[in-house]
């Protein structure tokens, strides 16, 4: 790759409208917290009236939980050569407990900034790194557990609740004779996400250098988070695309993006990533550790390791992927698998861990990792090196003695106040998902569980998202509280934008369908506009409401584009003769103006019924 | 809709090699049975040889379930105009209990035949029909439970099995350490189809009139199968396009196909259809019933209904869906959902009991319907007309009330021996989805189940073949025997045959990962030699043994279309350097060759291992 001139980022980003412009229909509006620079984004649904008999009936607003950062505010200009405004500074620098240091205190981190041949490469307005003051711990468990409240929980808090009060209006809406008191959702306050950080069942992912990020939270008891992630190689991709390829995630769901390149100019490509991004950024450090010894794992040492960590760290990424549970007896017990080990990370380590016959440096160097996560409010997402590779290796032995081995490791975080939460696999059969929750929350003390699908059988290559969102929206509702996505070109290729959007949705399905399952607050709210949009033949309404408005749009219009159709009290799909929709609103109507609700109404009113229903029926049929 | 000539058919099949070409590295197998003509068609996917350090080894061919017909066989000549050779005559002649008639004994029937404006649309080789004698009963449930192993039986049994003997030999291979014996999936033998059908736990669809028909089985101790939808409406398509949609649909693995046709000329396009298609056919016989009275259901009858079953009896078609469980009760009960009744047969039967303030005719005449069945071994779908249309309806009293008729009717048909499966949902939250599962089991006395997906979240119109697919893997594994695909214009549009192929896709998806799940003998063996494959870097051997072998191949070429990418030990997703494939093959390698496979070995040799690897190490990363 070779370098990039900025006018070129530039325009690659102008150009690419289609990333950044809001849905139809759709408002960017703040709901304001306990203090006015805490101003929690939502995307406001609108939708039109419905048509009665006695006149039109007024349908509320849907709010919608929204990654898309500033990007969807038209109110806002937006340059990505200056990157992001610095929304949580000053919540940062309120608390005293952190400095701004000189300049990068990693040596490779100087080196780069220094290189005057990546003068065109790099992001002009990198900011001092801020670092926990000598002692201090500023991770939001450490806050936490001393029974603070951060203005990070009360976002959080307002954001996780998406407008509750309104939704309640949707809710007796759709049930006009029924009373909304009973079944009201529990809010979720400021104190339990602070409780919930607390005990280590959920974690905030937003490093001190990173105070672009809108917070948000991974806990079982929210609303499940998919990731996104993106990331050249040596064989494709270059810095302006990664950009691009995030803005994308963003707009179409992606709660977290991992920057998974292994590629040159992982630096500054990630610079550019982190002062642009709304939502945390995970990266698997190892990969750029392995570059700088040139692709020889054996090579690596502690060192080099450390340096990478504090590099990124400074850089403000959120979620460090730290394959530490990899031991060394446990890697002969991956000789007999169908697959081996099919993690990245995982494979380097083992192979590090078999030349040196030693224990891992990540394994042994443990708490010192601890000590550089706490001084810059790192998460751990504890990787599972060796996940399964294919249904043939679900489940055995080497996976599971890693796991547990992430659980004690979780214990030694948790003495830190680091956050953090544990990687899961991968390819697993629907029969064998259920134990992997069970293991994960005997071992693992109730911290996050965040999974890769997993992928329910090996033979669909081109269709992963899919083999892997059945198991995702599985392990979701047993408990798995973020979903790592699956594009397409999985096992195949690099994916493209179009992969990304397709995985993203098929993810954001899965983490809907399981917040559906747990019963979470409101979590039913927007099917039920949806069904009722559907039920009423208000299609506009219908599209805007859902997970992807311009493909619904498209798949409508592709067999009746009239706008007259986006009226009709039919689809392509029965015609109007046929359309069941149309009958049994003409049914339902009767019944009801009839109050044929119960059975003692039913016995009453059924042959008056009868009669003019006859009379009535000649009109229901309407020939177009 | 116009008149079509017969050579535009003609023309649009022989343009369309797409549909019928064989896939790459397949032939088309046939397996004996008994006798020279039950010949069992099978796929026989070969493999390229694994390059291993002592020689090349051999993969065994892997055999793929086939449900694409004799279109994809190069030795036999298609043509379109004369339909498929009747396979089933000699068996269903020998039987002697039916007779041929001289003509349509259904009076539209007639008047179809013998119109001469339709000589233009008319398939040209119509045969004459046959119908049981007199008292006699010809279905397969009468034969089993009179202990008779018919010929379809036996078929089935052989194509069941897919040839285990051949998949022991890929099972030992992929555990070369482990013995066999133990593990040996039960076979299926045609003793066992036919208990099955006996009880009732399986049903085997396919009517005299059908002999083009290739014997499958539907039934939870079976594969999973699955149904795809096609038909024109009142807006759109036509006779050559549902003859290519058939073609698409089975060469992509639908197990049946559904003519859902409620346009113009639905008697002709089902003769075209049923004459070409190797799987059985289902229709909902109300739809055309409706459009012999011009859409108005309330002036439905009887008599209309009834010669419309016997005029498409006569035709071939293997399976009726029949809402005969919409009983007027339970029409009230549909009054406060959010989406009230979406089955348009149900919809259709609910005006016309409103209406007449009656039970329907399907209720009241259920036992003349079985009258019908039975002559000719056409097969019940038990409508739910009443299932769920959205999340917030799902699993309520009217849908329930309704299951709990099909029951009563199911014990009903069976005192006629006439074969019965039951419709399911529908719209249904993952949490509620094993409840729908368990009120079959309890009031269907195992007769067995097939639904509509469910989908589990209504929020993603133009991707309901994943949300969907989500739901029918999980009610796959917990015992639903026919899958109904959904394809991703549903809600939105008619789909078209790239949709076509998305829904078939996703459904073979969640029917296998069912059958895995179910542990059904062998089902995981194409799994194990795709993993295999995939780990060995037998890119094309990996593209051959999935789903779809023409989209594995595109994606992967998208990015690496140079030929020598596909000899590659690595792909675009992580370039040569990070293949995690690479390095544990690497490791494991090591790992076998020093008998790392115990603790013992381990301490004992680890020592030793380090070293080597170290020496071997430079070796392992050749930079592309």
């Amino acid at each position: 790759m070779s370098a990039v001139p900025k006018e070129f980022l530039h325009q690659a980003v102008t150009a690419k409208k289609a990333s950044i412009q809001p849905f139809a229909a759709s408002e960017k509006i703040y709901v304001e917290g306990s203090r006015p620079d805490i101003r929690v984004p939502m995307r406001k649904v609108s939708q039109s009236d419905t048509l009665g008999r006695f006149g039109p009936e007024q349908n509320p607003p849907v709010y919608v939980y929204d990654t898309s950062g500033p990007y969807t505010d038209p109110k806002l200009s937006i340059d990505l050569r200056q990157g992001l405004p610095a929304l949580r500074e000053d919540w940062i620098a309120e608390r005293g407990d952190t400095e701004k240091l000189a300049g990068p205190s990693s040596a490779y981190g100087l080196q780069r900034q220094h290189d005057p041949e990546l003068a065109g490469l790099r992001f002009e307005h990198i900011r001092k790194p801020r670092r926990a003051m000598e002692g201090a711990n500023v991770t939001q468990m450490h806050y936490a557990r001393q029974g603070i409240i951060t203005q990070e929980m009360e976002y959080i808090a307002i954001r996780e609740n998406q407008k509750l009060d309104a939704l309640s209006e949707i809710y007796k809406f759709q049930h006009p004779g029924e009373s909304f008191g009973a079944s009201i959702p529990k809010l979720i306050t400021p104190e339990f996400v602070r409780d919930e950080v607390a005990r280590g069942r959920a974690i905030i992912p937003n490093n001190i250098n990173h105070p672009e990020s809108e917070p948000m939270i991974i806990g079982r008891n929210f609303l499940v988070k998919i990731n996104c992630n993106l990331g050249n190689s040596a064989v494709t991709s270059s810095i302006e695309e990664e950009v691009e390829k995030m803005l994308w995630s963003i707009r179409w769901g992606g709660d977290t993006v991992m920057d998974l390149s292994t590629g040159k100019n992982i630096h500054e490509t990630r610079e550019w990533i982190i002062r642009n991004s709304p939502v945390p950024i995970g990266t698997v450090p190892i990969y750029q550790a392995l570059e700088k010894v040139d692709g020889k794992a054996e090579e690596l040492t502690w060192e080099i390791f450390r340096d990478t960590l504090i590099e990124q760290a400074e850089q403000g990424v959120d979620y460090f992927t730290i394959h530490a549970g990899i031991r060394l007896p446990f890697i002969p017990l991956t000789a007999k698998r169908a697959t081996g080990i099919v993690s990245r990370g995982g494979s380097i380590m083992a192979k590090w861990c078999l030349a040196h016959h030693k224990e891992s440096f990540l394994y042994t160097h443990f708490e010192d990792i601890c000590e550089i996560m706490k001084a810059y409010d790192v998460a751990f997402s504890l990787g599972d090196g060796l996940r399964p590779g294919s249904i043939a290796d679900a489940n055995d032995e080497a996976q599971f003695a890693e796991l547990r081995t992430l659980g004690e490791l979780t214990k030694i975080a948790w003495e830190h106040d680091v956050q953090t939460m544990i990687e899961g696999p991968g390819h697993v059969p629907m029969h064998m998902i259920k134990a992997n929750m069970e293991e994960q929350f005997k071992h693992c003390h109730e911290a996050p569980f965040y999974t890769l699908g997993p992928l329910t059988t090996d033979i669909a290559p081109g269709y992963d998202h899919i083999t892997s969102a059945i198991g995702a929206a599985m392990i979701g509702w047993y408990g798995t509280a973020m979903l790592c996505y699956v594009t397409p070109k999985e096992h195949l290729g690099l994916p493209n934008k179009q992969d990304v959007r397709d995985g993203i949705i098929a993810y954001k399905i899965a983490a809907h369908a399981a917040d559906l399952a747990k019963g979470h607050p409101g979590a039913q709210a927007r099917d039920n506009a949806l069904s009722k949009a559907r039920f009423e033949f208000r299609w506009q309404d219908q599209f805007n409401l859902s997970l992807d408005p311009e493909k619904a749009l498209e798949f409508h219009d592709e067999t009746l584009p009239q706008e007259g159709a986006k009226q009709a009290h039919f689809c392509s799909m029965c015609g109007p003769h046929f359309c069941s929709m149309k009958i049994t609103q003409d049914v339902r109507d009767y019944a009801q103006s009839h109050h044929l609700n119960d059975e003692e109404a039913l016995k009453v009113g059924m042959e008056e019924m009868s009669e003019e229903f006859v009379k009535h029926g000649s009109e229901i049929y309407q020939k177009v």
